[in-house]
C-alpha cells in the first residue's frame, strides 16, 4: 500500500515514473525531506516537521516551502490511507530541474507502510554500533556549507553507515565526533535515561533537532521526569539506565546492545517511556 | 538539446518523467555517477570513467556496473548528438527502488550541452575561494562508511559550497582539510604548476582520483613536464606559477584569483597546458 500526492494536490501513481532524470534531487541529492508518522489518522508533530522542513530548506538556500500546500497534501494522503494501520509519510522537496532553474521545486508526499523490521525493533529493541562521523562539534557553526543538521536528500553516508552496522551484526548506528562526543543516529536521535532524567545532545554540535525526541521529552516531563539537552560522551551511554534511538517511525526504540556489549536491561524503562510518548497523541 | 538513453539501450524523452518517486537515488542520494566529455564524437577517458564508476559503486556496496551496457549506452548517446558541439554526458546509477530491493538499479546516460558559464570559465579563468571540508586527511582510510572519494549522488554539500563561493563573489571552491591541506574542488581536482612540475594531491587523503587530471599529467609528461602526486598546502598554491581546476567539462580551467587575492598571471602557462591536454584526444 502506497499513496502519492504532489504538492499541487494531484494524486499520482507511485508505480509509474513521476520525476525527470535531471531533477537536482536525483542528480545531486539537492533537496530536503521529512518523514512523518501518521497513526490513527493523525499526523504526529506535523507543525514541528514543517518547521524543520523550512529550516532545512533555508540552510540549502531554497525557497520557503508553502506550508498550507504541505498541510493539504498531508491531509489528502491521510484521507486515502486505510484506517487502522500506520503510515510513514515522506515529504520530499527538491531544487527542481537542472535544465530549468526557473521551474518550481519538485515536491510530493509519499505514504508507505512501516516496515516489519522497524515494528520488530520497536518491540524487541536493537543492537547498535558506534561509528565515527569525522567531524568536530564546532564544525557546524564554522562551516555552514557542510549542511550539518539539515535533513537533506544527500543521505548516502547515512545509508552506508547502516550497511556497515549490518556487516557488524547490528541494526543501527550512533555517530560519534572525533573526540568521542555522541552525535546522532543516521536517521534517529539519541536519548539517554539515567536516574530520572532524560538527556539528548544539543543540535548546535551539528545534528538534527529531533521531533520525536522533543515529543518524548514533553511527555516525560509531564510524567515527572527531568530533561536535559547537553553534550554526551560514549561513557555516559554505557553507564546509563537506558539508551534509546528516537525517530518518527522508530518511535522510542530501545538499544539492548552497544558495540557488541549488552547494556543493562531497560525493558521496564522502555515500556514506561513508550507509554508516556503514546499518551501525547490522540487516536 | 538533450539526449537520454537508459542502460537497457532504450531511448527516452528527458522532458517526460522517467524515475519513480521512491528511487533511492532521489530519496537518499544513494547511487553513483560520472560525467564524461564527448568532443568530436569521442568520449574522453571513457575507460577511466567506467573504472571510477565501478570503484564508486563498490564503495557503496552496489552491484558492479555492466561495462558493456554502459559502453553501448554511451555510443548510442553519441550517435544521437549533433556533430560539432561538445556534450556533457552524465552516467547515473542508483540503488533502484525503495519499494523493491530486488529490482534492477536505475541507470541511464543523459547528454546535455556544456553551459555558457563553463565555456567562459575555460577561456577566461575563474575566481576561487577556499572552504573547510571538515575532515582530516586520515579519515577516508579510518572511516570508509563516510564514502570520501566516492562519486556519489549525495552532492548536497558540494552544491552548497558552490553557492557559498557565489556569495563570496567567486565561481568555484577548493576544499581544505582542518590542517590546511589542499583537498579538491566540489566537482573538480586541483592541479598546481610550478617550475616545470605539475602537482596534485593523492586520492588517499579522501578525494576523488581525477580522470582529467590524469589525462593532463600524461599529456604534460610527453611535453617534457615532471609530475608529482603529493600533499599540497594552501601556501603552495599562493606561491605557484599557476593553479588550475580540472574536470571533464571544465577541462583545464585557470584560477586567476584565490580568496580575493590575484594570483600571478598564468595565461601563457594555461595555453600551453590546455594545448597539451587537447593533443591527447582525437577529433
Amino acid at each position: 500500500m502506497r499513496v502519492l500526492i504532489h504538492l499541487d494536490g494531484s494524486v499520482a501513481d507511485p508505480d509509474t515514473p513521476q520525476v525527470r532524470v535531471d531533477d537536482l534531487g536525483l542528480l545531486r541529492g539537492d533537496g530536503v525531506f521529512e518523514t512523518v508518522l501518521v497513526s490513527g489518522g493523525h499526523a504526529r508533530e506535523l507543525d514541528k516537521h514543517l518547521d524543520r522542513l523550512e529550516r532545512s530548506a533555508g540552510m540549502l538556500d531554497m525557497d520557503t516551502p508553502d506550508r498550507q500546500a504541505w498541510q493539504r497534501a498531508v491531509a489528502a494522503a491521510i484521507e486515502r490511507w486505510p484506517e487502522g494501520s500506520e503510515m510513514a509519510l515522506k515529504l520530499v522537496y527538491t531544487r527542481g530541474l537542472d535544465s530549468d532553474p526557473g521551474a518550481d521545486p519538485t515536491a510530493f508526499a509519499l505514504g508507505i507502510e512501516v516496515s516489519e523490521g522497524l515494528l520488530r525493533a520497536r518491540a524487541e529493541g536493537i543492537a547498535v554500533v558506534t561509528l565515527e562521523r569525522g567531524i568536530d562539534t564546532e564544525l557546524a557553526e564554522r562551516a555552514p556549507w557542510l549542511l550539518l543538521g539539515a535533513k537533506s536528500l544527500s543521505y548516502g553516508i547515512n545509508m552506508a553507515a547502516m550497511r556497515e552496522a549490518e556487516r557488524r551484526g547490528a541494526e543501527d548506528v550512533i555517530f560519534t565526533a572525533g573526540d568521542g562526543t555522541v552525535l546522532e543516529g543516521p536517521i534517529a536521535n539519541v536519548v539517554v535515561a539515567d536516574a530520572g532524567t532524560l538527556y539528548t545532545p544539543p543540535p548546535s554540535i551539528g545534528i538534527l533537532p529531533g521531533t520525536t525526541q522533543a515529543g518524548l521529552f514533553r511527555a516525560a516531563e509531564r510524567a515527572g521526569w527531568s530533561t536535559k539537552i547537553e553534550p554526551l560522551r560514549l561513557e555516559d551511554l554505557r553507564d546509563a539506565d537506558g539508551v534509546f534511538l528516537t525517530s518518527s517511525i522508530r518511535k522510542v526504540t530501545r538499544i539492548h546492545t552497544l558495540d557488541g556489549e549488552q547494556l543493562p536491561d531497560s525493558r521496564a524503562l522502555h515500556a514506561e517511556l513508550a507509554a508516556a510518548y503514546e499518551s501525547e497523541y490522540p487516536g
